[in-house]
């Protein structure tokens, strides 16, 4: 089954569409929560299934070390580890090239385990025989990321690596009988900030073929004046009839802007960890459920989302809940800023339908330039 | 509005009834789950909803802390603050005499708060104005809780004080408007294991007139053959017309012991600390999903309780979410425990009713006492 978009309306280069997979059809653009460890945190299948959730993010990293691999497949892959019957899109463990810093050769790299320190190499051939172990609909190939502003010597490698790797990725994913039939692979675009690397990667990584293509390295501590250059190169050469994926963002300014250069997909922690340190998202920008002013207030986290799954309870109540770090605390804020995130996604698919994307667009930049 | 229970049935001592309160009615056997700081752990009141709980306890001495009596009044009361419509009862701080172990005169007791060390005092008037303003349906007197095997003269001294604070507590409830009308209060019989002086503390409570009787000072680290003795004789004084709430108690083997003595409530942590812990409560008996044998096990927690809420996930799931210290757990196998133990009030009831109360007791010392 080859994954395609089909795309209902486009505003602009804004994409509104539905993305269709081996398993069904979701459709764009789409927030992925993320379940690093087979779990959002706090939440369940049962509460993304009442969200509306229609992707959720895995981390190959982490599942292969805890519970491993072994044990997902013994119980049947991720989806029925989870009774998650909606998308799964899992990361190939690139982002902790990034983020542990590993030993990295040609052949691959070498991990640290979190857990127990134990050693762990991962290659691009290994990356995907776990994500094709792990049943993922969605497979990501392994890809080098460097901090978005390395020097040129490290970038070039790693659009080198990058593309290599990803040669022996869809190499392997093509052999693998499974993957082909049940599975999507999608293919990754480096280059930091350097618009000719960037150009380079995304040739490179369309000329091999994938069944999507994600912009990987930026929203990792950049400013979005320094990020949006870079995605707008690439997101231009892209198939059309292709999902798009930005790598890791989640902001309300973050999420149109790059929806804004064509973007289908996107994933973040931030919602979920924001809500559990007390910052949550409304209508009227962020508030902070710690401040003393809401001690005694009545009213739900944002008035204008009657729909939020805690819509019910008072920010007085959840702010009490977070000051004596009751668990409910992180469980209700949770639910309300992936509501709210899933609602602001569904509005903005919803301007580029009626050709008002960037009305929408300033709109959204009004409230949130302040936040 | 006086508090009542009417009988539906009876068998041998143990009763099936319902409630009667100012808010309305809930059926008896009762098991009360515990939401210390206006939340059960992991848990708000669209899962109290779902898993049909009646009665839910609150704490004084931790709402009275955190977020203040003035705070959850501004708010509506207890009910509105957790968006809770059934019952609840709140205990009177008595339980932290216990537990904290504070300084105690004849008028009442300081406490030092956990929170912040400041010094706080509570009498007997105190606590039931303290509950008035929580807007609790049941509340508790202020009694003196000694430890089980506290010497005589403890013993002694925490008998008549617990006397002269329920006349005072008494006192003070009737004279408040909103209290006669809108909550019942409920006394409590002190008296450790000594029989006497629990017949004392049973006579002096039932003469000053209550709405319901508790039993306190049990359950405290005492065996259960010593725990039982003492309620037996409480038990057999108490006016039948009225609820018998066993306080702090909820292991199997306990509920339907005391249940067979005639007592109608029963509140603990004990489910859902266990649960948080890895320890479930199963048709076979308590299971330690920590252990490695469940890390591939495809069953649900307990097959026999196909409607628990999370019945849809595996033991292996639940087994990793809790090794790998994901808050889900501890919300999953809460909700599973609280579940399992409504069910068994539930089919304990059910056996009163049907007349077969002794064969349910025979089976659940089968199951539980290997357990």
């Amino acid at each position: 089954v080859k994954t395609t978009i089909t795309l209902e309306a486009i505003d602009g280069a804004a994409r509104a569409g539905r993305v269709h997979t081996a398993r069904g059809t979701f459709t764009t653009p789409c927030f992925m929560p993320v379940g690093t460890r087979g779990a959002v945190r706090h939440l369940a299948a049962d509460d993304l299934e009442a969200l509306g959730a229609d992707v959720v993010l895995g981390n190959t990293y982490h599942l292969m070390l805890r519970p491993g691999v072994d044990t997902i497949e013994a119980l049947g892959g991720l989806h029925r580890f989870t009774d998650w019957d909606g998308h799964i899109l899992t990361d190939s463990g690139g982002y902790q090239i990034f983020s542990l810093a590993p030993k990295v050769d040609d052949d691959g790299a070498v991990f640290r385990s979190v857990y127990d320190g134990s050693s762990h190499r991962l290659t691009p051939e290994g990356a995907v025989d776990v994500q094709r172990r792990l049943g993922a609909d969605i497979q990501m190939v392994l890809d080098v990321c460097p901090p978005a502003k390395a020097t040129a010597a490290v970038m070039r490698t790693a659009v080198d690596r990058t593309a290599l790797w990803a040669q022996r990725a869809r190499r392997q994913f093509t052999n693998g009988e499974v993957s082909v039939d049940r599975q999507a692979q999608f293919g990754i675009v480096q280059g930091g900030l350097d618009l000719a690397l960037r150009t380079e990667s995304a040739e490179r990584t369309i000329e091999i073929g994938f069944d999507g293509y994600a912009v990987g390295g930026l929203s990792v501590g950049e400013s979005r004046d320094e990020m949006l250059p870079p995605l707008a190169t690439v997101a231009a050469m892209l198939p059309h009839d292709q999902p798009r994926y930005f790598m890791g963002l989640g902001d309300p300014i973050g999420m149109v802007e790059v929806v804004a250069l064509g973007v289908d997909m996107f994933d973040c922690v931030l919602p979920t960890r924001l809500a559990r340190h007390g910052t949550l998202l409304t209508s009227g920008g962020r508030l902070n459920i710690k401040r003393a002013e809401f001690a005694r207030s009545d009213d739900p986290l944002d008035p204008l989302l009657p729909a939020s799954p805690v819509a019910r309870y008072s920010r007085g109540y959840l702010r009490h809940l977070l000051s004596v770090d009751e668990p409910t605390a992180g469980r209700l804020l949770s639910l309300h800023n992936l509501a709210w995130v899933f609602d602001f996604v569904a509005r903005m698919r919803q301007a580029i339908v009626d050709g008002r994307f960037e009305s929408f667009r300033r709109d959204v930049h009004e409230v949130w330039a302040a936040s």
